[in-house]
């Protein structure tokens, strides 16, 4: 059951790459990320508008006063968009300028938000649990798949363990698991799942070797004076290197880097 | 931060049992319950109206329909009544007939819920997530307290390890850092904590020797023809004789099991 | 199968309570903290002679050195003695000086000592692996028992989780589960299960509250100065206030907290 | 610090794969299993002589009768042996039988036998504990190398977690992270750390693309036959596909699936 939208075939022949930064800041930012991600040869654009925080005063997003920033960079690089809801309270509006919606992992179990996602009309990319069990996760899809809504991509990003070098333990085969049983495509995050930047090629290199679907990356202009998870966003030219990585070893797995009809 | 409320004060000097079916099923089992577990001498009756479940096709509570069951059964035993919330468009409705709203494991990082119940007026039992640092928790409790509501009760309810002989590992060390370190009172739920009904009364027992505020435990009539989660249950009468060992253990912790007053 | 031995009866009646520094750093240390303990009215005196470190460079323990204080401080306050095996060659070495020999949390899977320890004619008290199954545990005496000692104390002493607040997550339920389901005692050690001395006093009554067999604690004279682990272990005068709490509580569970005959 | 040996250069460029049953079971059976692994391309052949198992009446392996069975098929498949020590007193025995010594995970906490290997001339294995943080793990491997033996390959097999649709939780960016801090080429297990034949394959090719070292899987003739772990091994058949998916995805990362000299 791929995942057709904004002429991406997602669970398809080709893997999928989404970037950009964790949050949305201001102009100059999502305009340098989005060019950046775009001439790379992401396929989706991403950046936050809400934001879940640990601790109530932490910074938590610009919502609507962002949603200008994004329509602006949406037109300049032409990538279609990801964002996090948070809220059900958010749907309708989110869907006037996001073309996926993601449900992080503090959310997975919040049936009431996906029942509202399965009204939707857009994908939906949800997240793991941190400490979901893959069973729990493939039920999580049914609560949105119930509702009449068939689009969801299924997202690793790391489990929480006695493991403490890594920010999460990126679970790929737990991953590859969940591709096998459902019909469903999935992708990875490596950046939430390891949280270093040193690891982010290598897991992204594992997950296309695997067999899985995409990846989704944060990218930052300038990672040290980012708002929210800056020490593990990739520098421009680290996602660039990257890509070209991936092209290579598309090739070789048959899993072309490049969106269908290679336009995008 | 004491909770006073309804002739109660949680995290006083008295040790507070919450007790009652997982589910409200219908009038028989509930008044049976009810009753019992008042005879017994617990001062707050719990019963679920709204449940999460994994999976989208399992039994998801009453919900309205048991309103009239539950408002029977508190005129007949006289006690206050606990209930989950699992929707933030319940708070009204649920106001009006819950004493206490809780916050199930699953919605631990819904902000959004605890954002709502920060305007609420009645006492709020946070449930740890499954997979929370104690931290987390903590600060989970601050979002409900910055909308003005301080009126937060903590409940331990065990968390998800690579043990499974016991439904969740329950963790009384991490409550009573958190009972030191916040202002907030803790109690414990060994009943979801292990799953095992032969482990409960020995874990409440610890709960109370080890400075904690209260225990939760599921009891239900008849266990094996539950709805949900009977194979955890307390039958009234185990559960009527851990109540007599608790109440012998708080006189010399000097914790005693019986509500302000007495009259309870 | 309680484990009778040096005048105790441990899984009896009596609640056994083993404490003593981590390791044995010299003459005036080992004196005082046996004297100290003794007159709290511990059963049983505990100290390390083989430390493992997961450093090479870190301190490994006086060894051989460490024996002739020992035999003093044992004359001085007559308890018996408990030490940690790290070698099957310490077997016999270790049988002149020890009433107990203990086997650390990372040599439970170590199959080839504890056959070694199997044909040792003095009790085994065998720590749960940090990682390791209760199944597992259980399994692990058993390669004791085979080799004809049946005098074995399985100990808890905190698992492995992703909680960082506390040094391990002291599973309580879990051990509870396996006293049920095996004819084995089943002791507590707090200090290695919580590493907070704050928290130590009030699970080791949980410990006791809940129907386990005794606690295992770290006291050393004076813990800044300690050699390891010191930032774990209690003052002699917070153990001697702990001791007076136990032996109320041990009164009202009928679990009493002084040693067969009372002469101890 | 590559490790060369037996015409080996683990670390280097090649990317190295290790091969053959879980245990050694008898001629037949070892016949084929080396013949196999050597014909699709293995590079060591792997087997069990002495078994580390949780129960102590299931199989513990054939020990020293099994010693003319495995001369015989390293004579025949001409590739080199790696096999598990489970005791101090088999370093001798095995030095005269294997090219490589592998320490298990129940044993990566064993110093004692750690310390003997560090006297031994062949390379060693070292296994990830189940529950060691990666640091830990690197320690360990300290304690091999102060005793002068530097020919030391770290192997990640899966860590315990609340996941149970696999064996272990595989931490391929863990690995990545002690391959980047630490000197010592890092392999992974994917038998061991999914349980789960059809996962085996594409973690291989996973663990490539992230730039390790190699893998080692256990393959068996007639897996439902195993006396051990058979339910997780791959038949020669699939090995002998993975192998060539592997060479394949070997070229255009620039890490040869084959050994210097291209004649094993």
């Amino acid at each position: 059951m791929n995942v057709k939208f904004a002429g991406l075939d997602i669970g398809g022949k080709n893997f999928t790459v989404i970037a950009g930064p964790c949050a949305v800041e201001n102009e100059d930012q999502m305009l340098q990320a989005s060019n950046a991600v775009k001439a790379a040869g992401a396929h989706v654009l991403r950046a936050g508008l809400y934001k879940l925080r640990t601790r109530p005063d932490a910074f938590q997003g610009l919502g609507r006063d962002g949603f200008p920033i994004v329509k602006l960079a949406k037109q300049k690089c032409g990538l279609p968009f990801l964002t996090e809801i948070t809220s059900a309270s958010q749907v309708e509006a989110l869907a006037d300028i996001a073309d996926f919606i993601m449900v992080g992992t503090r959310n997975m179990y919040n049936y009431d938000l996906l029942k509202e996602l399965g009204r939707a009309r857009v994908p939906v990319v949800l997240k793991r649990g941190m400490s979901a069990k893959v069973e729990e996760w493939i039920n999580a899809a049914e609560y949105i798949a119930r509702g009449g809504n068939d689009k969801i991509i299924l997202c690793e990003r790391g489990i929480r363990t006695f493991e403490t070098a890594t920010r999460n333990t990126l679970d790929l085969a737990g991953a590859l698991w969940v591709k096998q049983r459902s019909a469903l495509p999935v992708i990875v995050d490596p950046s939430h799942g390891t949280g270093i930047p040193a690891l982010i090629p290598g897991m992204a290199a594992a997950t296309l070797a695997a067999g899985l679907d995409g990846v989704m990356v944060e990218v930052h202009p300038m990672p040290s004076a980012a708002l929210s998870d800056g020490s593990q966003a990739l520098t421009t030219e680290q996602f660039a290197d990257m890509m070209e990585k991936l092209k290579r070893l598309g090739e070789v797995c048959n899993r072309p880097v490049h969106a269908p009809g290679g336009h995008l």
